[in-house]
């Protein structure tokens, strides 16, 4: 193992110039404070010794074996929009951005595919596949994040719930080992049981096994299209209740979302978005895709008998997409209200069992306010994914919200894994939920994840210090 | 590491009946002969020295924990179904069967999943969805697989093309770690990003990196209708240029399977099934799942409009379950027939990426008439994966047999390497595909799966000499 870590010296600033360009690398206060942390600065703000921007696999592979020799500590960073504190220099080191290898490879037809460098942003993917007439399905929330970091963190988001995750669209993967080695894992094909399934465990290994230089996305067809339903009802309860329902029709829905009335009154009341729906204390959100109209109208028909036949109020349909902007735009800006209503947030991105969500949502709603805080618990109904966003009131001091929040996530992830739930269900663990990880997975977990990240980097360089941390067993720090 | 392995004594038998019972184990040659090999006793046959069927967790983690302590290997046994020589005692030791842990649970229908032990059958997974309305949809050939099996081969099928692989349904696995712990890998939740996705790691890892000891499966909603399209064209050529043209119509397809005249009549001719088509030198068979009547007929017409329109003599269109079964039926005697057809078989399972399947399948017919040896590919054109089924004929001598295989092998596997394919798109390494495997992938990628495997097993005792074999590095063997 490798602590303590080189402290860079000049020499190795001009090594790093020497494989790339003198303009491409800046080094201690040249670099922009925006690269000392991701969208979550509470999960910590660390100050890279070395910026580089590499254009390619082979600088890549060059940076990693000489870091590697070296001892010094190498974070990759995509667009920095992760919510984890993941790509940060925790340990100092080098900070390898991707965002100059952003090429985009013509559509594969053959094999429906799009090949792109890490550096692609996914809302260019989204578009280049969707020039072609075809789709990638993987839809979260920010689409100026990189491919790259969507896959290493295997980002997902609302239409997980007919399409799956990011994982279930990567084909195959070339990484660069924290040795320098360059290796492709799987290759353009649709299924492969040669050897260790190493590909899927890289997916959401947040950047601490090795270096992404290209990925190939599998695309589907286009739907034709879309309908969007909102199901008003007296309770989240009742929400929750009616989502096995939905899933139960022969008709598979791309999204299933909730909101409650006090998070629309939000968005309403801050962003002025009025919501189209007014009625009901919370309100179901489901969305169909369909390849011909009337496979839509009969998803559509069954949907609103089942949600009237169960106790929704009314069953509002958005079958244009004007309409249904106006539904998605409110869910969409879910963040933003928060923030112009409170003075800073914290997040709790647990997943419970679809079937546990009407009851995960209440204790939480419980556990917080008996800690001072006020929670806008919302989100992926059909996946059991909930944003229990935490909103800090400006009466509270920063020591009150800091020990508030602690104690108050501490019984939330208790209580999720309670339910049978997870401590994170799509932005990872990064440095900010590190501390929570070990009491939720216990000691022998820990230590399993331990042995898969010495497979892979026995010197500890690649983003020490996140998803694991061997830092606690270490004296000479 | 472990080696040379303890030799069994007296004792440990006696260890081994005190964690389980008397009347569950067997020693030396009380063992069947059946044990020594799976489906293809061509990929060794080894006798284990002692054979014992578990009842539960307790019992598997007590026997592993004894066994980690006393370095005796262990070899996880489900239905023996392999075909790829994974599930033996290569060195000796324990064969440990799990078929008496074959409980299914009632279905979970507000997660929509099931759970069962590893022993359960696939065909009474499958039958237990089915009674509830819902759907299992992977569909390997071989339905009397244990359950444990298809998720630790992560078994493929002929409906991968739109339900995808078994890895696809595995919302959770339950399991026992080489030295005896008992660890959940994720629970029933939809999405997880709470540390390394072991759990997808382990999917596939063929009985190497830990025994399973449940499985949560994720189901569907039943489709509700079918149609099967048999396409005949003039050439293979042409049947497998009509595979992205079909892929790119709005609907997704369940299965795209090809066969060529020469088989068709193989079957035909052995084991008298007739099939109704019988123009075409090859022929695309589609099938499609829907919800409704309007969706399949909208899909089935828009794909015998493609098929017309892309050279295809005919489109028979099998919608009604009995016209269905004439064409599956010739499908799934493959083979069968070719057993008939010759005195034995050696498989290749490479898979390549759809665009190249033509290609694949013209070349693997030179190379293998370049060996005196017979050919009849077949498989998923879907997604590439060719079943390269190699017919002895009755004038080759053993040793010539083996020879012109091996010869065969080499060039067949090159083949799949230079077409941008992998060496086993279905069946696994196990120890038939091992020796193969290292030129394929190359030193850097065995070295990692070293890695790896050491992560979880330190000790090499779990299933050894499978997927990665240490032996050859070792002097005491």
């Amino acid at each position: 193992m490798a602590y303590p870590y080189k402290k860079m010296t000049e020499e190795d600033f001009a090594r790093i110039r020497s494989f790339t360009a003198e303009d491409r690398v800046w080094v201690g206060e040249e670099i922009p404070g925006e690269y000392y942390h991701d969208e979550m600065p509470e999960y910590g703000s660390y100050p890279p010794e070395l910026y580089v921007e590499v254009l390619n696999k082979e600088e890549v592979s060059a940076i990693m074996a000489y870091a590697y020799k070296e001892n010094i500590p190498v974070v990759c960073r995509g667009a920095g929009t992760g919510l984890a504190g993941g790509a940060t220099c925790k340990y100092g080191g080098i900070m390898l951005s991707v965002m100059r290898m952003n090429r985009i490879f013509p559509v594969d037809h053959k094999n429906q595919t799009i090949t792109a460098e890490p550096g692609a942003l996914l809302v260019d993917i989204q578009a280049a596949a969707a020039a072609e007439g075809l789709f990638y399905p993987p839809d979260p929330g920010e689409k100026t994040a990189s491919i790259g970091g969507n896959v290493i963190t295997n980002a997902g988001g609302m239409k997980a719930v007919r399409y799956g995750l990011t994982r279930d669209f990567v084909r195959c993967i070339e990484a660069v080992l924290p040795d320098g080695s360059i290796l492709n894992f799987s290759s353009n094909v649709v299924k492969n049981t040669t050897g260790y399934a190493v590909k899927d465990l890289i997916i959401g290994s947040e950047g601490t096994l090795c270096i992404l230089t290209q990925v190939t996305l599998k695309l589907l067809p286009a739907p034709t299209c879309s309908a969007t339903l909102v199901m008003p009802f007296k309770s989240l309860e009742e929400c929750a209740d009616m989502v096995p329902k939905v899933l139960e029709l022969p008709f598979v829905p791309t999204a299933i979302e909730f909101l409650e009335r006090e998070l629309i009154d939000i968005v309403e009341r801050t962003l002025n978005k009025p919501f189209p729906v007014q009625q009901g204390e919370a309100v179901l959100i489901v969305m169909y895709d369909a390849s011909s109209r009337q496979e839509l109208d009969s998803a559509v028909e069954a949907a609103a008998e089942a949600a009237l036949s169960n106790g929704a109020f009314d069953c509002f349909i958005a079958d244009t997409p004007e309409r249904a902007a106006t539904i998605w735009s409110v869910r969409g800006a879910i963040l933003e209200g928060m923030k112009a209503d409170s003075v800073s947030q914290e997040e709790c991105d647990v997943v419970v069992p679809r079937s546990r969500i009407a009851e995960y949502v209440k204790a939480a709603k419980r556990i917080a306010l008996s800690h001072g805080i006020r929670v806008e618990p919302c989100g992926h109904c059909g996946d059991g994914n909930i944003h229990t966003e935490m909103l800090r009131g400006p009466e509270m001091s920063d020591e009150e919200w800091k020990t508030a929040t602690h104690a108050c996530l501490t019984e939330l992830y208790a209580l999720s894994k309670e339910l049978g739930g997870q401590l994170s269900g799509e932005h990872g663990i990064g440095n900010g939920r590190l501390e929570f990880l070990k009491e939720f997975v216990g000691p022998r977990m820990i230590a399993l994840y331990k042995s898969i990240k010495l497979a892979f980097d026995d010197k500890l360089i690649l983003n020490p210090g996140k998803v694991v941390e061997f830092q606690d067993e270490q004296e000479n720090m």
